[in-house]
């Protein structure tokens, strides 16, 4: 163990007061010598995914965001409105770290864990949007040769969220999937692992452009919901995969109810004789985003009664899974985090970047394929 | 057995053409002699059910209409729509016959069931808005001693869901329920099964009247949808039930939502610490009718991610709780036909009058605790 009285370093902090006043800055902390199991890692590369942002902002109007401060201690506040409140009243006046997932280097090592010093690892388990990260040896990954911070950063949510699904699809007794956004980093990823896996997927997407983006990385079903001839396209492509389970990260509008639908119209036309009530094979949505927060709606006549819609949330599922699921799932992870599992990224930031009016539009716009990668360790002035 | 050329009489016939006529007509059939475990029932009483209905009238608009033939002969024809008309494509210019259940005397016997001759007996499986059914000796219910068939004519659907509803929240590991348009016949019998049973039920009804009925049949949980205060009297009476399973009849609109996020309220007045998703505890609504046939819309903020929404039917119920499931389920229908399981009746009709303009708009405008008992033996001219 090296001696020491901690590490001084920048964190960034996320605090809705409680008359409903959001305040995000950088913070100078010092990270405690680590216990006998635990390591401090220098955080080299931490993204900003879609579940970070939920974090960091809670229900606090962007557009009304006032900037202060300094380039390098940026401070932003924005204001929360009342009737959000009551949702989020445990969070209140607390200072919240931000930032599921990273990587860096081992610098600091507890008696049980010195064979991890000097090496390149990844951590989940919140926090990382800092210079410095105490954790658990049991939270880390250790990269494997030749993969860097970089390359390990989004180690985790994106790729167990995938493998997830695919899980999911087992457990639950369906034999091929539908997604949507699927030009997104997590649906690119997808339809590498269901490439691999050879399990049918049907990608939606929203434009021709992420149409073509997929078929160039030899995505079979491709369905853009901007074309006319949209529904009769994803019929036909359920069809032929027989998907019964869809993913949907919009969450709000009519989506998740015209897939449902359209595998109603595929098992229909598979159904011998009448049933008044639809068919009998079960037809599942999980909603796992809100790219669009407005509400959903469906109809229940071209869906039948044989039909769910739900929530679902990566940590909960992984418990369900159990451990030697999620470990199974992990080595797969780090064996190919340069070619299934690698994310691409929009744009490098710093730290105190993250905090920078232009850059927080531009990630908080949530764009599919646009992905920021923060570098704590860059740009400290 | 009793020798013979089988049996005539009239039977209820829907027919909804290629080209998208629905024509409603009574028909003179020849039931045929029973097979060895079959029976003859000459039917005395068998109730409309809104699942009838469904079968009755499929896609077409009543409002357009037409009524002729003669009083004891009626015919009904009204108009589908042509975009109505795929998703029936299996039931075209097919007669189907219409009645879910009923109740009345075996008249003819198969040798393995003479003992059944002359048993006032209750059946259930389609066609019985005839005067006479075929059926299995394992589709009846000898009704006991003291029970008519006017008593045991709805002895299946209503009794079987309410007790089905009770089974789910114990298979699905929840301890109390929700239920809406609660003062229907249904919701009546279902107040009386969670008394008895000592399970939370939070009763959803529509007005004030129908919350005098139930309270004064001993509901101790009743919350009027149409009250100022309903959000806040439903959460009270979730967080004091614990219910996180809802039925819903209504199925349209905002309530299944509505309820949800009135779930997810009152398990966050009990959590401890913060999370970002909302509360673990798993809340779920299963729409089982469609008194609403509008879309169904919710918002995701309000209700976490560990919420589930999803159809409910019977028979798939029934098949997965199994076969000695259901058979305790029917004895202890059977046992309490003339008081938990009792249902009342707005008024008695023929078959005829089943086809009368009043009548039928009557029966389909499904009020809640209206229902219609047609006594096929009567009114025949």
């Amino acid at each position: 163990m090296v001696e020491g009285d901690g590490l001084n370093g920048l964190e960034l902090r996320s605090r809705i007061s409680g008359d409903g006043m959001l305040e995000l800055s950088l913070r100078e902390a010092t990270v405690p010598e680590p216990a006998p199991d635990e390591i401090i890692v220098r955080v080299e590369a931490t993204p900003i995914n879609p579940s970070d942002i939920g974090v960091l902002l809670g229900p606090a109007a962007l557009d009304a965001a006032e900037f202060s401060g300094t380039a390098a201690r940026p401070v932003v506040r924005a204001p929360v409105s009342a009737a959000a409140l009551p949702a989020i009243a445990a969070r209140l006046d607390a200072s919240l770290p931000v930032g599921n997932e990273g990587a860096g280097t081992v610098v600091r090592a507890g008696t049980d864990a010195v064979d991890l010093l000097g090496k390149q690892v990844a951590v989940f388990g919140g926090a990382m949007w800092a210079q410095y990260r105490r954790a658990k040896m049991t939270e880390c990954l250790v990269l494997p040769e030749g993969t860097t911070p970089r390359d390990g950063a989004s180690w985790y949510v994106n790729p167990m969220t995938a493998l997830g699904f695919v899980e999911t699809m087992r457990q639950e007794g369906h034999t091929a999937l539908v997604h949507t956004a699927a030009a997104s980093n997590l649906g690119q990823m997808l339809n590498r692992i269901c490439r691999a896996d050879g399990i049918g997927l049907v990608n939606i997407v929203r434009n021709p452009q992420q149409e073509a983006l997929l078929r160039g990385q030899g995505a079979r079903h491709v369905v853009d919901s901007s074309a006319p001839d949209f529904t009769a396209v994803l019929t036909a492509a359920l069809a032929e995969t027989g998907a019964t389970l869809g993913f949907d990260a919009v969450g709000g509008g009519p989506l998740a109810g015209q897939i449902l639908a359209a595998m109603e119209a595929a098992a229909r036309q598979s159904a011998s004789g009448y049933n008044h009530y639809g068919s009998d094979r079960h037809k599942q949505v999980y909603l796992y985003g809100r790219l669009n927060t407005g509400p959903t709606t469906f109809e229940r006549g071209p869906i039948g009664f044989a039909w769910g819609l739900g929530g679902w949330l990566l940590m909960p599922t992984l418990k369900k899974l159990g451990a030697a699921t999620e470990a199974r799932l992990r080595a797969r992870v780090a064996a190919d985090l340069k070619t299934t599992f690698a994310s691409h990224y929009t744009a490098e930031i710093s730290l105190a970047e993250t905090l920078q009016p232009e850059t927080m539009r531009a990630y908080c716009r949530r764009a599919t394929g646009e992905k920021f990668l923060i570098l704590p360790q860059q740009g400290l002035g």
